[in-house]
């Protein structure tokens, strides 16, 4: 299987085309989604020259996954502390995304005295910060804001209004429901501070993966007793666990570095991969 | 006289035509700035048919302009609160552009534990904050961010590096270096505390402006003794004021707003202002 749009990098939801697949969301809400210049999913998808009708859950696609394995470098130094260029995946945190927009009012960055702004900058700052803080108050818990779009985003502009897009993830639901909470909260303290309205939509989530244990512990042991960690990041194999029995093997990386330019696998460790990969395929469809 | 990119939405740099003119930036400089998307302003004059290297400051043309006037909107509401349709300036604060950059660790948002992070948008959100504070501390002083732009700008990435782009006005020279510095150190202290890089660049900087006091009266008592007032908004007519005699006259603005939609003027204010102008030139003129 090969899936579009693994990162959501365009159309904001990560793993649209397992999600699509799977039915993990509704087809005409993909169609919906746009990119940053207001490109829907249906206009992309047609632009590319297929059916964006034919878009959304595929019962006799799914049917026909016996088991899913997915090859992946280690998003983490997980590996490189035990010593293993191979391991097998445990669990994915809960993780969702939220879109921030505050909305205040645009005006002169030169002509407009402090006591009568309404910046949504200001607020948008505050979740920043209000993320750190809340996700430090929850074991294992990860708040980031990568993303950070004001309006209309000019120097000499009091933005307008301004988005912001929080990631965060936890060991499970509830304690990502009390990092999104606390984070929420006080951005809408911040935006009520600043005279400025917040809407907040949530535009992906899911629960803790727990993969497949026994397929798990097949895989573990067929590669010689390799180690079983958790990882934090997403995947179309978290996506397609509520389905089929689902794994995943993890390649060793040495900075641990992910989504970024030192984000780096030996050659050797990959080789390892492949070799597990087929060890498990062979395996499986033997 | 037309100036070309005057908001400096494009390169950066405020007042470019009439900094050019007038020798206010050095025509190698200019040549080398760049848009967003990495075209240079010499790229951009040979694409629109012209010719690159006759940038830079004109002396003839520059000799050739006896007295400048220019017509604008009120970037306030100085004239709704006098009940005065049309004005003219006294003077322009302090104004400069500094772009602080932080470079940080670009990594996984899921994957990455919280203590391995440098963030460059924590900082970041703090420099917001303290243009706020700062400028507070300044009588009349105005600090905005409208301009951030995390790099890459994913929603699951930890950001590489954010640029911020702060605009910074006070009374004087002094006032608004008292405000940049105290943000430069709250922001370098922020910087230093999540194990980021920052580097600091003045893109831009113009001193006080007191606009021709001859000229001023002069143009107040032939419109039947209107208000003079001073503006924290930059123009065409700041730059030239080091070389020529310079005024300018101001239409009411019922919202106050300026660089938004709710930018306005009323259709008989305009006229009012035409009319001045034209009673201006016919006087400079005779």
């Amino acid at each position: 299987m090969v899936f579009a749009e693994e990162e959501g990098g365009r159309f904001g939801v990560p793993c649209l085309g397992s999600r699509l697949l799977s039915g993990a969301i509704d087809a005409d809400t993909a169609r919906r989604l746009h990119d940053p210049d207001g490109v829907t999913l249906a206009e992309a998808v047609a632009a590319a020259g297929l059916d964006p009708t034919r878009l959304g859950r595929d019962d006799e696609a799914l049917s026909s996954i016996g088991r899913f394995v997915e090859l992946h470098v280690e998003q983490g130094k997980g590996l490189v502390d035990l010593g293993a260029p191979i391991g097998v995946a445990s669990s994915i945190l809960a993780h969702g995304r939220w879109r921030f927009r505050f909305a205040g009012e645009g005006n002169h960055a030169g002509a407009t005295l402090l006591g009568d702004r309404r910046d949504p900058m200001v607020p948008a700052a505050e979740l920043v910060l209000a993320a750190r803080i809340a996700a430090s108050e929850v074991d294992d818990a990860r708040a980031t804001v990568g993303r950070l779009v004001p309006n209309p985003g000019g120097t000499n502009v009091i933005a307008s209004t301004v988005d912001v897009w929080l990631d965060a993830r936890a060991a499970d639901d509830a304690s990502t429901r009390r990092v999104v909470d606390r984070i929420t909260a006080m951005a809408t303290d911040a935006a009520r501070r600043e005279g400025c309205e917040l809407t907040v939509t949530e535009e992906s989530y899911g629960d803790t993966v727990h993969f497949d244990v026994g397929l798990r512990d097949e895989l573990a042991g067929a590669l010689g007793g390799v180690p079983v960690l958790p990882t934090g990041a997403g995947h179309d194999a978290g996506i397609l666990a509520a389905h089929v029995p689902t794994a995943m093997l993890f390649v060793r990386n040495p900075t641990g570095v992910s989504h970024a330019p030192a984000e780096f696998a030996e050659a050797t460790d990959c080789e390892a991969g492949v070799a597990a990969l087929a060890t498990v395929l062979a395996r499986l469809a033997g």
